[in-house]
């Protein structure tokens, strides 16, 4: 089965939003290849608009020219990815990120380039022209790149089975598609066509949709037709958003298990907004992040690192590597909180092999506070175990008291 | 001061949708000179999709080429407008209504031909680009060749200014903007736009303002920046959609007055849907056309002929030449219901020179029905005048009975 | 007819709150009948909560000892109106308001005396129990004394004819029914059984509803069922509330007409809040209190004075008794806005009887401002006439400008 | 911890309505004490109207007469309740159901006897009058009696004291509070006080409040201040309420804990509506009242059995025994969906013990049906364990695949 487990991996949004190139990709890779993916990391993902040469910062052009082949098939501008040359497309450098053990992924919105509707170019493996797919009214609201499809015609379904049998040619195994997510009801049937062109194509590939909110009583539409799906719209290194984030969580966390993911968007750690600024760092304190840390973890939400992965300081390396919070994406399930208020939350997911469980706590205020949780509450009789971040023991305690910094959490794996 | 009172003329949109032809044109402008023009009756409008050469019916093709000049103004379509060759536009036919003393009108969407965009045009009479001014999110919900303006950005007027310069040019008296008066408050600035480029371009024109249902909240923005604006969404030949536009009316009767005008929308009698059918004929009843006209009449809607008048047939022509009911629209004020129910409705219209007022009464059951009124509701003491539809005379009575018809209609002329 | 025209007159309500006395009414009777029943005023009303012994201020006691006959309908309460004692009710008091050539009116509460039901009283000629007729959870939301009835019960008709009897046999001419104009569509069937007890008990009353707003889809029934009924909440002396009612004016001017007149609420003007303080005089500016008068005229609200009269100043009186300006209420008909902005607002109304027509213009910004109106805006073709409030004449003029005070008003007569 | 897993028991509103008396009470005692006691059942809950002597099925009397002692405070009537003549109110109820080695637990509706208010009673223990306690404006939407308080005033306090008091001084062991649970924001505060009373009062009841929808955006709120509250409206024995179950049951089994448990109400299992007729029977069918065990079971709802107990026949009490069912309530915890569709649903909820978990599986179509679960959805390598309805073994299984009547269920213990 295709994400089994929550995917982990990286995404160049945050550090290089429109404007990534070939090369920072490739180093990107070598430094998860080699300081990461002994922890379970493993995806490389290119974001949005890789078919426009002059694409800068994370704004959009109207009407930029996008490349793409004979068949209105965006391809990465050589200017940016020069081993796409040639028309190879993804192709080389998808190689080179297998050739380092870790695997491949690139971003798309739904629909087809606006161009080749208006050129009348034909679909590739069939007899139809561009023309017909497009819906000349479905528009994506925030990007001005795309037409969406006329998902009731055949040629709907022959243009996405064009466009995942290139993907499959080149390599490809996750893809983010965006502009659908939140787009129920008018995209339920697009999400269908894409998650059956993405299955149907050859390759097995891991289907992310995009941008939040999902709407949640779509859950099982969801579930049935893709591996993961953003619980919020785009999430950035602000408190309000991540508090926020328990609210969404705690709505979701029902719904993640083998397979089908509610994703809590990129992490906002180490070096960010490189395209505007090579300056540009996390605004989220130390606190902040392990407590983003923890709560991924424990509502097993996909991982995608967002910082240019290079710039990393220790702390950063550290936070990504804590191996024994890692092991709560694969080891635990059915993680739900015990309480939300204002102040505080508490977070219980037992293990799935029977052997204890893990508590989060959480200080959701802006001052130092305690929050307490009794072995009744926690489903147990008595308390023993280890706190992850700080490594501290506890021994038949009836009840766990933590005194959190503001913004901060502490995470006990528990017998 | 333009419309000065209710503009009254034919549209081709009922008879031949999408896909009206120079010469049906001349032979209708031709039709109203001989038969309509000693009744008030002035405007030839032709409406939507001039500039498709394949226009066909009243849906629409996506991706269709449209003709333009190198500024991204739409160009009637030489096949349909041959007088139009040679860039000439809509100067000669134009040239031909007026010599008919008549008055010559187009349908125009609000923005620009999306491929204006695409293609980078430059707009004329500036230094700007026609990609700059268009908004790529900006589009309409059933029409598929436009682009809406970023009309923050100085280049949106200069486009407005430039068609506007094109219109006055060719001789254009009347315009109908379409998917534009109920688009508040996305449009809200686009209708001011609009507007100041009409008043601007030297020549007096007619700005109508489609498709309806327009806010009523809005009325005042409406009253300054157009000369009409629909009050419904497309009005047909459908007793329930007539039902319908009392209530309408009754919200809307306040807004009339000199210069601008609530709009009903087109009159559909006699000959419609001839794109579709040469057989086509208006499924209203007598009784219903006579409410019709008496409704639009009172409330002082414009009044546009939708049917090819050519195949009038003397019930027609004889509805549309009612002198005394045509003349309310200019000797009439301060129109409204005295009551509306399920059954019936009573409207009554003062006359601006004191002499008296109309009083029309209206069977909105599908049984005959009698309605009746007294003098004390209309606001006299004693009753004399005639019914305009019958003739009929009525002398010293405390009270008018009407049997009305079902759907039908009386209208008196009362001193 | 009743309420042929709107009805005019005095309410304790604004002056004396839940408390006023028999004497304060009878002086404020002999108030008007010398000052003010030349100029039309004639209707003398007694407010809220006579029953109850106890009554003090604009608020009201819970569980409060209401007195009340042996079939549950209230009676005044003898402490404060001490002719009612011996059982003789309002008799008395309104014999004295006849004998002054004036009307006399009483306010009722929808429903019976809580009391009443838990008592398990008889319902006056007729077998049932006042517990049968009650609807223990129909209540007024900001008064404590009534239960609504159980409308679709005979029980119910039975309890309102039972109080209609006893007020036309106390010799009331006005009744205001309060809890019940903004209670749609929960008591549409209580309004009907009211009004028909009141058509039906052998004598003409004026039925008032109220509070408001009452739901302007509802305008037939209301009409139908009722001689004025309230259009806003409670109205008192704040610019901001008599600036919104030009909205509601507007939306309302249509359904004004013989016996049937949306009403604007007292006009607070004068010694108002007596009850808390002697000193209590109205906030309104002295151009306010003419806007208001202006606009309650041109719409043909009813008119209500709320201040206790005998304090009244000159300026006071002066404002009751402008023949010109109240003439409006019986001459005019069809009044509306021209337009309405954030700034100002014209209104016109025509004279019945074809000799002119009245324009009033109202600042409604908090500076001094100008308003223009065209002769042909106005209907008109040359404006001759005089502004009511400052005698002015105009002569041929093409157009008016008046320059007024912030939130002022002028008003013409014009030919 | 009071109420540490969910209670069990039984209530008398489902076969009894408003009209259960103190000898049915005891019969239905002696058979729980008999029958079910050894299986976990222990509470008997005499429902709403008990100081009503002429209360009689499902429906309520206006304006009935109510026993209550001098301070406003209700006691059983005595016709209904003879053990509670000389004012020993419910007292030698209670202690004859201790005798059984039973609890003991009654309905009250928030707020206070109308009647009470209206006659000025004081407060026991207080300087209070219930008059100024007892809200006018706060009713019950469905039941006549009471009146809420005025919670912002120290007197509802006083009031909601005194009625726990003697709650406590008879014996009360279980509170069913009622009107409550579903009117967020109003009675937010009057939960609080309730609360408050039921904690100081001495003695350890259950708190469960009525009637549902309880909000869920008030969890929180619920969790701290009510042991048990609905999650519904009344639940009947109707196959649309038991398929509607599950959707609420899906948004609140994430707080269920020790001390609150969301409550998906009685169940109509055996004999029902006895008060209507003595032949009534619960309506559904054995397939449905599996799947409703099941499921209360899963999401460990409290359990309180609706049916005359006493004529329960073999299958009704086979039910009511399955004794590996009824472990669910305190052996697992964390259960939640692993899906729900149109036609089917599969739960899951590990054991708190580590020792495997259980997984249901339901058919929610009106059709026989096979739903099917693999080891890895339900997070196990390989299954094991038994069916508890069928008591059929499974080993070493990849997948479950259970073929379940229209409406049925399957209960499986894995390993």
């Amino acid at each position: 089965m295709i994400a089994n487990t929550p995917p982990m991996g990286w995404n160049s949004w945050d550090c290089y939003g429109a404007a990534v190139t070939e090369e920072t990709v490739r180093k990107n890779a070598e430094y998860m290849a080699e300081y990461l993916k002994p922890y379970g990391w493993e995806y490389i993902v290119v974001d949005i608009q890789w078919a426009n040469a002059s694409a800068a910062g994370h704004a959009y052009d109207p009407f930029a020219d996008l490349a793409m082949d004979e068949y209105g098939r965006l391809l990465p501008a050589e200017k940016r990815f020069p081993s796409a040359a040639g028309g190879k497309g993804f192709r080389p450098l998808a190689d080179y990120v297998h050739s380092l053990g870790l695997k491949f992924g690139i971003h798309i919105m739904r629909g087809m380039p606006r161009m080749a509707a208006h050129r009348h170019m034909p679909i590739e493996g069939s007899e139809y022209s561009c023309s017909t797919a497009a819906d000349p009214h479905s528009i994506c609201l925030w990007n001005p790149d795309m037409y969406g499809l006329r998902c009731e015609l055949p040629e709907a379904r022959a243009y996405y089975d064009s466009i995942f049998r290139l993907y499959a040619a080149w390599g490809v195994d996750f893809i983010k598609c965006d502009d659908i997510a939140r787009e129920y009801p008018r995209c339920r049937r697009e999400i269908e066509l894409i998650s059956e062109a993405c299955r149907n194509c050859g390759r097995e590939m891991v289907l992310s949709l995009s941008p939040g909110p999902a709407p949640l009583e779509q859950a099982e539409h969801l579930k049935q037709n893709a591996n993961m799906w953003r619980i919020t719209d785009d999430f950035w290194d602000d408190w309000r958003l991540l508090k926020a984030m328990f609210e969404r969580a705690e709505k979701w966390c029902l719904h993640a298990g083998p397979g089908h993911w509610p994703d809590a968007d990129m992490l906002p750690v180490g070096a960010l907004r490189q395209c505007d600024s090579p300056d540009g760092w996390t605004r989220f304190t130390h606190a902040e992040q392990r407590t983003m840390m923890s709560l991924w973890c424990m509502m097993r939400s996909p991982l995608m690192i967002g910082g240019e992965m290079t710039k990393n300081d220790p702390f950063t390396l550290d936070l990504l590597t804590k191996r024994d919070l890692l092991e709560i994406e694969t080891a635990a399930w059915c993680a739900h909180p015990l309480w939300t208020t204002e102040a505080e939350s508490a977070w219980v997911a037992p293990r799935k092999d029977g052997k204890g469980l893990y508590l989060a706590l959480f200080n959701l205020s802006d001052k130092k506070h305690a929050v307490t949780v009794s072995a009744e509450e926690a489903g147990l009789g008595i308390l023993n175990g280890r706190e992850i971040w700080s490594g501290k023991e506890t021994r038949k305690a009836k009840q766990l008291r933590s005194v959190l910094e503001p913004h901060g959490a502490a995470v006990w794996r528990l017998y």
